[in-house]
């Protein structure tokens, strides 16, 4: 019955959502400073002043009429065009405004791709840890979820276990690298080995196996560190992209879907895309946002930030003796409990107003996900009580 | 199979689609001032001016991370306020921020609303003429549309038919007032008789049947005529709403739903839209367009143009020997075709430069629709090709 699994959907509480709540009301109480809250994954550092000042100039010069309107279903060729020559540039790909679909942010993204290119009662493998929304976007495309765990501690493919996973039914695979919430970045030997296994198993069943890479962090790496480009390594690839974190935009729900042309059936998947735009209410991302695309195409927010505060807080737990995947991207650091129930080890730091998320809904027991998108005066504050932590468990 | 239902609707060409598409190769041809394109029902008056100044001031002034951050996932609490009270003060109700939940615009809002109510196999009743994307809506949720005509020459609800077409597997009802393409707007004579007769239907059965209010024109009404504000005759009401119209902002998807509080049971139906947010991918409408709602909710565009528009055609039209139902709202004016095939009399209205979208698409047959969304010029200047299209028909 639709209506239950959505009623129950609606009554569900998030654990992140649970403890961000629980948060706001503790900083109430004993005064924000004094609550390290890791918890939300939401950027620190605001959109650019130029991007800013860019936004308030086109609003204020250009015909409200013309700014305002609907722009083709798939998008505006101008954002669409930036994108493509933005990404032929950095990537020494060739494609066009075509290939891309304009969204309403990386959620829309998602569930866009999954209805165009999963049926009723095909699998979708995914990698875990993961991003808890996955598994209700492949149930709402009428999918399975699969679930394939990393590994510590580098966090890569699994891939003896992802060979027992594939079936004739697997219609998808979904990777998410920078990662939410482990920040593990897959290497290009990960992905080039990922890419002949599906092509192996596509040409052995004769049917297609789509790589759907969910990319909102692809900017957010550090210690150059380079992210591979899917496109140039699986044909059968679709790239769903969000400014949310790169630009610091989360609440403006914009994004894109990249159907890759090395695919050669790229033309139906597209139209695939467009139909279920339509379908799910999604035709047209907000116009604005759209229009701003080519001005702000090469810009990101100060992403230093995340990184500095990756480097204190690594450093620092790791020192204190807390094990943790070391985070080449994203701003998420992912912690291994000291205690086999990671929700205790949660509840255990709400002692020194330590706010983390345990990994059950992420897919994966026994870590924790500490957000370090915040400030890194609260970094510094947080150690004190981070030291108390692990003299708790004896570290 | 979802992926064939989906790449077929990315397939499809649009009627409304094509014949603005031909509009603009004929305007570079011979000029736009020759040509008369009443296809696209887009706001020819722009969004107010203070609207405008409001946003810049806001970007300029605004913590950008506050600004562009995730509201709650129901949407920006003061957003919702400002709707509520709103609401409130215009049409005696007392609805609370809780009762509504912010969206991606109309189309959202309707997707949402019938995936929250609508069950695999149940029936969802139009009526006809309809917004031609209300069939693919119902299908998304798993319904089967189900037609009821309106009938010449007021386009009120046949309740006979209506009777006919309630079956115990009805589980809601689209109402559109006023109404894309037809202009009419439900008497609430009409109103009251409608939820008359679902009550009746909701007790005979046991089963509740949602009335689904898509009201994206409520501002747009002409004469003093006043659109019934449907929560005050039927308790399980949905109310879908979109600044597209009102404020002019189709492309930035901004709207809500509104579940009454009337109905005992609007928790669980409020539960379900906000799981079918998360299903579809809809999560957090752009926050930017939700955070300006309080500074914007008692204005509109300057709606006084359309309305001078509908005199000036429906006057000239009908001086004509044309036959058009009187529109009270919206900016749509529904002719009768002249000759039985709506699609030969929007053909050869064409060579008269006049574009005009023949009824088949809105679920009826031997209309068409003529968007007078254009400047009064623009229908001034068209006066004498219809009139060279009348004397084609011997009007």
């Amino acid at each position: 019955m639709n209506t239950e699994r959505m009623r129950s959907l609606g009554e569900k509480r998030s654990v992140i959502r649970e403890l961000f709540e629980y948060g706001n009301r503790r900083k109430a109480e004993i005064g924000a400073e004094n609550v390290f809250d890791f918890s939300i994954g939401n950027p620190s550092v605001p959109a650019p002043k130029e991007f800013s000042e860019k936004l308030c100039r086109m609003i204020a010069e250009e015909n409200p009429l013309a700014l305002h309107s609907y722009t083709s279903a798939p998008g505006d060729f101008s954002a669409r065009k930036a994108v493509a020559d933005n990404l032929n540039r950095r990537f020494g790909t060739s494609f066009c405004p075509e290939n891309l679909y304009m969204t309403c942010g990386a959620a829309a993204s998602l569930t866009i791709s999954l209805s165009a290119v999963v049926n009723d009662g095909e699998e979708v493998i995914l990698f875990a840890p993961f991003f808890p929304e996955y598994t209700v976007f492949v149930e709402t495309a009428g999918g399975k979820p699969v679930v394939v765990p990393c590994e510590w501690p580098d966090f890569q493919i699994d891939f003896e276990k992802l060979a027992e996973a594939i079936t004739e039914k697997t219609a998808a695979v979904i990777i998410n690298s920078p990662n939410n919430p482990s920040g593990a970045v897959f290497s290009e030997e990960c992905i080039k080995k990922l890419s002949a296994m599906l092509s192996e198993a596509e040409e052995k069943s004769g049917r297609k196996i789509y790589l759907i890479s969910d990319e909102p962090y692809r900017e957010l790496v550090y210690g150059g560190i380079e992210v591979p480009f899917v496109t140039k390594y699986y044909n059968d690839t679709i790239i769903c992209y969000s400014w949310s974190k790169s630009l610091s935009l989360p609440g403006e729900r914009i994004g894109y879907i990249l159907v890759s042309p090395e695919n050669p059936d790229w033309k139906a998947v597209y139209a695939g895309i467009c139909g279920t735009g339509r379908a799910l209410g999604f035709v047209c991302a907000p116009s604005l946002f759209q229009k701003i695309i080519p001005e702000c195409i090469e810009m990101t927010s100060d992403i230093s930030v995340y990184e500095r505060n990756r480097d204190l807080l690594y450093g620092a737990l790791s020192g204190m003796g807390f094990e943790a995947v070391h985070p080449d991207g994203a701003f998420y650091l992912f912690v291994k409990s000291p205690e086999p129930d990671a929700n205790a080890f949660s509840e255990k730091a709400k002692k020194y107003e330590i706010l983390v998320v345990p990994s059950d809904d992420f897919g994966m027991e026994g870590f924790v996900r500490i957000s370090y998108c915040v400030s890194t005066e609260q970094i510094e504050r947080s150690i004190p009580s981070f030291k108390k932590l692990a003299e708790e468990y004896s570290l």
